[in-house]
């Protein structure tokens, strides 16, 4: 029996990569797991599906993938000559396997409306709490995870400029999306890491795949994960949510489902987590793991019908992708002409001057969130010394890590021509 | 704006096929409406996911692929010089478009279990209720659905051996399961597509194309639509709702989205459906486009937390993925054999006799449901007469279509080894 | 410097399969080899390349591919725990990537117009020579080439109808042709294999993967290697070929490279090559390694030219792809129908009634010069027992390896209409 | 009969972008050509398949693939409302068709060693001969293609920093070396074309898209064009025929192809090619179309066997893959180290001092020869200005576009560790 699931079970079919061959059981383990299970119903881009029809690709999918990769960087490594142990591979692959299983919901979104902390603390959070069912078997992942073990470079191997993680983010995102030119070329990039003095490098002959891996990034930040209507649906959300909370603390009937009942009804803090306290007879933990995509969209499916008119308006264009309009600029709005939109809004839309804030979004949108990691890229030389990848480039990198800022607003389509 | 429209959203990025072009404004116009947004929610494989993580596809993409095939069949056969008037084409490629908007979530797996009418006739009650919003527009599109228009041959490029429903989902179905052997030589079938007398046939060269056709769509049925872990997973299913209803009947307190509780607590027949009757304040007909996969998905995870055994278990189990085991056979399970079967679940899982039949599931499968179009594939010889495909080919091609019964068993993994 | 070696030069770049990485030091020392790189200069597929302009690739690049193919076949078998030694895999491999190293140029058309004895043999002759000059180091490759060595597994996957040749040559084909169709699921197949008794056998639930490459190959015969135009593209080659002989048999002036004077200088038998017999300074065998495509294709341009009214226009015609009109047929040309034509070509093209015959080529094609190793295909039943595919199978594939032939006429376009 | 033609000849399999479809007769009639024909037998890389073995594609399929490109870029142009009418449309098709038919075999490297002309004045001369064949039927084609014609953006689409050439050679050249990080966003290339003022833009919204062509393009430049084992081949090459023509002149017996003969007997100027003057019974531009590849690489093949010991030795390092050493560096060899390598080569290879000479080669790579339209690229904005790409884009693009150069030297591998 057990052999049987040896032989079989491991065997995944990975549209992106073709086969991927789970080699460990732990790592079969804990894909079995009901926390991991549940990125199943997590879509890794959120809303873009709106955008890019074929964007309905789940975290899970994701994480299986980045653990494909990290397999290969692995051997990549050894076969340099790295010494990675047969428990340090598995504890790295691990790590990469539940770097994500924090994730909420439409997490970069709603990180800062539904739950007050960041999905890497969470993800931290469940890691432990897998630690403790699994009886100490991920002491070593999580050693790794937050960068306190020793060996440095496995750390970067899961989060870093170059971590299997973006890695496989960049390669699955472009090829879901259909954004072809997005494509990295991941197995040369695989090829051409290098360890030197605990850092993760990139051999000087990988040069121009790391220019063109940053291109690439770039564009997909811009024509994907930035992509304007993209955002006005996310900003489109963020609303719905900041009213539909203000209607429940205003004790109106609100439909949810249970588990979202709980987090629209309860406004939990970092610590409330840390703590794992019980709330309604389980623990915010528990809870939390029992969230996803499905509940926020079933509630704001039947939010369309609620008599209040901000919410049902919202909930109604979100559903049936009836999205705002939106528009980008260098400079923030002013507020005169912030003044002339919402003038419009309350004569064509919503006359009350408080709710008609709701129909009119402006902020900031960059790609520093995706640029977490900004330590620089070191290129290992023929001689045995290393430089930034900025000066052993003969073209001026620099600008493709520069955060770019960029304002908009978005408001309904009524206004055109207004 | 309006020019604005046209040009620039009407270009959509598709992994499979790379920018799909919509070329017409009423075309547009119905992918606008909520009745084919909400295909967004319906995934084209129901279950599948939970064998290839990857096929999270939906069938609004499915639709706009099949749409995109449409204009290339109408292209190529102009090019041989067959008349296709411009209302013509708009016509057969609504239909296309529409052909499947009447799917239930995880259709084939509910069709008899939720709703007891066929998701064809659904589609066309919405084409006609579509028709009357868009006063007419539809007439020919209807026509030609329902193969009451004198040109044949367009009612075949929608359902038939080789219409462009079928041609589009074995290439996507291949692609997002990452079961690349699928693949079928699409852009050649399509070139080869000719009329002969008001049929639609192919040309003889390309009857290797055929062939292949045939040995592909036969490979996806048996390693994917036919995979014995997805026939698990949607039996668990079936019972799930088998059970749900039964306590909902009684009585019992159970949690629904508010959608499914109509479709639960209701038995409509396929005459309330043309009737269109009036149930809580809404027709039947919009009761049923606010139904997608995710009231299916939402009720399960909660009834995991059922106070009733078998709802909580079956729940647990299809949420989590902890999938029965699956035996096929050439005959069916004798009557002792079930017997033991039971015997054993009782022991080990249910002692109550009649609950315990919710935990052993057996049935047959077959290849044929996805042969409904049973009717022979034409080839036009180079002297203009034409021949049924399998005088035409040196193979003996007829065991392709003939339909294959396999008898399966399910039972849960407890009995392994009793 | 040997260490660079060995980390470097030894990764390939390949179309098809992506990064080749070769892994032996005498494989890599082979590759060097002058015998070895001749396959540069002999294309695969021959003359295919005037009907799809894609297909320039050559033996070289196939040998390449085999070699890797067979890399991932000994890792599959052995993680199925079928031994395998180092020196075993090494051997096969070694006999992979020398299968072909006896091709001569345009060979399936030439073995019997310019050398008269078959490729295999001089493959089998060359690995000899090889072997003497590498100090036995080839001893067991060409022990199990020619199925001498106890483990006939291993010579199977050199040489059966699921050898990495084969599996090599159709993925590639169909890569370089353009014709996607052709493609086959080769990571599939290649982990379905597994060895029962000695013998290469396919697991039973690889079996519809097989029947999948099995239409595909029969596809690409038809489709590729027996295009009619390629044929008479052949047949055209041939007569050239012929009257180039007949002209210096004669004792006319003929422009040749100095290596293919040789050839068509002199006719030699099997038993030359046996015995290496020394001819102007070199013995024959030497003279083989120095002749390929170029030699052919030089003198084919310069033969325009030359007085002879058959050899010029034949020649002009190949150059130039002029090509023949080619008719096929299931039955063979009656005396009468032949005598028609030559008739016309009289009339038309050349009045002396000999020199009329170069212009009328008829023969037969079939497929079972592409089938030679015609034994069955085994799979491995899950109780450990074996079926022939056509048992195991429920579509009738025997129809598939069944030789089909088809007569042909190849006449000059000037004869149109006639 | 001619029907027949238009509808089955004019589909063409390629393996890069599917079926090309040739929509006019002339197009079809040059494609036949002998001219046309000849390029079958030009590579279009030269000796770069020694290093990328799939490198065998020639300027016949590239040729194809352009004029693919080129129907395309006319529909996208047409579709966004420019005038381009069907006699332009087919002029600046056979344009692009013929725009490299003048090439000479390995031509980068040949230009100034058989030939003092270049090949694009060379492809005109065709192109004004094909005229007077096809009685004037080229005139447009000739005044777009010498940018003589009023609609200067047609020129653009033929030469250009975004012309149909270049998309398609980095397309192709990507593809069949197998460096699948060269690949271009093509397909939305073409589609974010537009013409401002009769100039080819781009459209703002593509910017990133170009951004990644360029990278691609630097990427390929370096990974492939200018690759140091390429450039050590074609130096090796230059000196062969820089003997072989010392070795001519000097009165020697020198084997060579009839063709090969005239080019190396000739010192042919350009006012030669243009007054077309008669060599042995042809004139200069004949004998040119039938030169190519092989007429090189058969005499190489048998200077192996010369008594001369550089060109014996030379042709022979060059037929079997024995390259020479080569280091690149960023500046020149000094005075005394050059004269310590030609002591180290008369040492140990060729102790006279002049003949010593042809085993060390030096020199100076640059990507400016890949650059030759240097003009800038502009964006069409929004507001309907055009910018210059580099103020466009918020990345520093001009570094790409900045001629780099490399020193080299190259050597025998006898002096490895000397």
């Amino acid at each position: 029996m057990k052999e049987n699931r040896l032989n079989k079970k491991k065997i995944i079919n990975d549209p992106v990569f073709g086969f991927i061959n789970l080699q460990s059981e732990t790592v079969f383990d804990l894909l079995e797991h009901p926390f991991f299970q549940r990125l199943r119903r997590i879509k890794q881009l959120g809303l873009s599906y709106l955008v890019f029809p074929g964007a309905n690709h789940t975290r899970f999918e994701h994480a299986l993938g980045a653990t494909h990769l990290m397999r290969q960087a692995i051997a990549t490594l050894r076969l340099k000559g790295h010494l990675i142990t047969e428990e340090e591979a598995e504890a790295v692959t691990i790590a990469i396997l539940l770097h994500d299983i924090g994730h909420a919901p439409f997490s970069h979104v709603l990180e800062n409306t539904l739950v007050n902390i960041s999905h890497e603390e969470i993800s931290l959070l469940l890691m432990q709490e897998l630690n403790r069912e699994f009886e100490g078997k991920l002491d070593l992942s999580i050693l790794i995870f937050t960068n306190q073990y020793k060996k440095q470079f496995l750390h970067q191997l899961v989060a870093s400029q170059l971590d299997m993680d973006r890695l496989d983010y960049l390669s699955r995102d472009s090829f879901f999306t259909g954004v072809a030119e997005g494509t990295i070329g991941i197995e040369r990039i695989i090829k051409m890491l290098n360890v030197f003095e605990d850092k993760l490098v990139v051999d000087v002959k990988g040069i121009y795949s790391i220019e063109k891996f940053l291109i690439s990034r770039r564009l997909m930040y811009w024509q994907v994960y930035l992509h304007k209507t993209v955002v006005a649906a996310e900003f489109l959300l963020i609303n719905v949510l900041k009213r539909a909370r203000e209607l429940k603390d205003s004790g109106a009937d609100l439909y949810t489902t249970p588990t979202l009942e709980i987090f629209l009804g309860n406004a939990f803090q970092p610590k409330d987590f840390r703590e794992n306290i019980v709330v309604e007879g389980r623990n915010v933990l528990t809870w939390y793991t029992l969230l996803d995509d499905n509940d926020i969209l079933i509630a704001i499916k039947e939010w369309q019908f609620h008599p209040d008119p901000v919410l049902s308006k919202l909930s109604h264009c979100l559903t049936n992708r009836k999205l705002l309009r939106i528009k980008l600029s260098d400079k923030a709005l002013s507020r005169k002409e912030e003044e002339k939109y919402l003038k419009a809004i309350r004569e064509k839309i919503m006359p009350d001057e408080k709710l008609a804030t709701y129909f009119l979004m402006t902020g900031v949108i960059t790609n520093s969130a995706y640029n977490k990691h900004d330590e620089n890229i070191f290129v290992l030389n023929k001689d045995q010394t290393i430089s930034e990848l900025n000066e052993a480039s003969d073209v001026n990198l620099s600008a493709l890590s520069k955060a770019v800022r960029k304002h908009f607003v978005c408001y309904p389509k009524e206004l055109d021509n207004y």
